[in-house]
């Protein structure tokens, strides 16, 4: 059987060789430069083929498709949301992605996800908040401490300069994990008992829960002036983590506002409540943060082109390290016409 | 470094792992079971989540992503179209798909579909024309001789009992490529050198070219009564190959309406161009051939739900069989809260 051409060859990086090459590169450095990209990527929005998730619902869950192009190269992710598995030993939310060549429509890269979303989800984070959180911003308090807690901390001391994380977790037992994970990373952690305390003196205030539901982990009362929130957790339909009186009083930063619309913090509000596309930021259309005293609030729910980025990071990265292999994943015959004949050939 | 647990390892069927499946099980018996599968699947029609396909274009071809679910099964298919890619010595369609359980969102297979899609394309033709050809079917026309025409043959041998294929293609080499290729299975072939020596006596006439534009490979004065005729290759906005005099005299018959108006033949008509769902013959809802001088044509442009049988059929058949490994596509922590300790154990 002869041996397929480069171009049927698809490099993969599993969840070992995604871990090595964190490592590799160092974890901080990562959320750097992934920061960089999205950031990159987010000032030529406008350029993008955008959609929003493809979804197929289920009673128990979501299974998504999140495609986007930038004409040149095209990626989607694959990614579950499945509440429910947590008490069954499996992941929340799985995921794995590819990014293809737009002028041949062959694949390039095909890799893990999972992790490389909680990284990049950390990067878009921190890269919104080195641009609207109040200036000296040091401390961050962190509701929920559960998978995506210590990226968000490790992303806002690379990024934002942040050292001091107030965690809280109803489960103290997260909070307790969240606070063993980054010892030793150079941030000081502060265990606190209640959303209340966590937030005392935190500058950047940022949300990620698990429950499916409509909670208030933030009331109106808790959150004072000059704040930044980064309100990660309210992130599909039925699920939001703050009162609607704190949206009334912030200026709300969101990505792509059709999605955010159903998916985020704003699915509370009016479907004319006033928000601000974040890209405009960064290309200086519109203004960011105006004053001390005013609340920022990002409302990320998670869009496709952080995970285009994130994509097109890791092909950059990968290439030159060992930490991929490649899958015969496309029939590439001698004679495009002829694949029936590669097949009969392939019996020998 | 730990070893990922059973459920985060996807198992992988590399285009020769195909190659070796479908020579471990036989042609032939490949198309019959994917047939069955197929038709299984369309006897279901009304419990799958139906979605025209996703598509991103260019300049110079699409990337689609195709999904579907019967609420226990997830697939999608990512398929490109690049006609221009053949004189690049590029396949002009490659594609590969995932299954995945509802239940959880883990994917539970990951596979080539470029060998697949011409399995399962020539098994939906065949499946079809089982239920709508003139009884005894013998002789198919087969224009056009690119990498379809012998699956859309061998498919026809093993499913409607067709002996003979007469071969017609505007490039020589591409008709003798065919012909060689079929050599052995047992079919007749008869090298023709215009469609309408092609169709002369032929009870099937296929067409499948390859020009992305509205042409006209069947003219309505070439087409007599009493045939099925199984139109593949118009299957993309403004590409047809058939006259619309054809149309008018035929009983139209195709998979998904909002798909195939777009896609297949009937984009040539006006959109409320008479047609039957096909799957509706196959429940008894309407009649399929009512009279031995009708001309029945299937307008088929390909669907997900057929990409979902063949992934199930793979799935079912590769299990027991060395033709596959597992990949370590999705991160699994002990704790799936601890999705950052165990990047960070995996650096020791």
């Amino acid at each position: 059987m002869s041996t397929p051409s480069d171009k049927a060859l698809v490099p993969f990086v599993s969840v070992d060789n995604m871990m090595r090459l964190v490592h590799h590169i160092g974890v901080e450095d990562v959320l750097r430069d992934l920061a960089a990209y999205i950031e990159a990527d987010f000032h030529r929005w406008e350029l993008f083929d955008k959609t929003p998730r493809v979804a197929s619902h289920s009673d128990v869950g979501v299974i998504e498709l999140m495609p986007t192009s930038d004409g040149e190269a095209y990626g989607f992710k694959y990614v579950n949301g499945h509440p429910k598995n947590t008490s069954e030993g499996l992941q929340t939310v799985t995921a794995f992605g590819l990014l293809a060549d737009v002028y041949t429509g062959y694949p390039v890269l095909l890799t893990e996800m999972t992790i490389l979303t909680a990284l990049r989800t950390a990067a878009t984070s921190a890269m919104v908040a080195k641009h609207l959180a109040p200036k000296g911003s040091t401390t961050m308090a962190m509701i929920g401490n559960g998978a995506q807690s210590e990226f968000q901390s490790l992303a806002m001391k690379a990024i934002c300069g942040v050292d001091t994380i107030r965690l809280y977790d109803k489960d103290r037992a997260a909070t307790e994990k969240c606070a063993a994970n980054l010892a030793g990373t150079g941030l000081k952690t502060v265990i606190c008992t209640s959303p209340e305390q966590a937030i005392e003196g935190a500058h950047i205030l940022t949300t990620c829960t698990a429950d499916k539901q409509n909670a208030t982990i933030l009331s109106d009362n808790m959150v004072g002036a000059g704040v930044h929130i980064n309100a990660i957790g309210g992130d599909c339909p039925g699920k939001t983590e703050l009162a609607s009186g704190i949206l009334e009083r912030s200026d709300v930063f969101v990505e792509f506002p059709p999605q955010t619309r159903v998916e985020g913090e704003i699915q509370q509000m009016s479907e004319d409540f006033k928000i601000t596309e974040f890209w405009k930021v960064l290309t200086g259309q519109t203004p960011g943060r105006t004053s001390e005293r005013q609340i920022t609030l990002f409302d990320s729910v998670g869009f496709a082109i952080e995970d285009f980025s994130a994509l097109r990071y890791v092909r950059d990265k990968v290439k030159d390290t060992p930490y991929h292999y490649d899958l015969d994943l496309l029939a590439d015959p001698d004679d495009p016409r002829d694949l029936f004949g590669m097949l009969t050939r392939a019996k020998t």
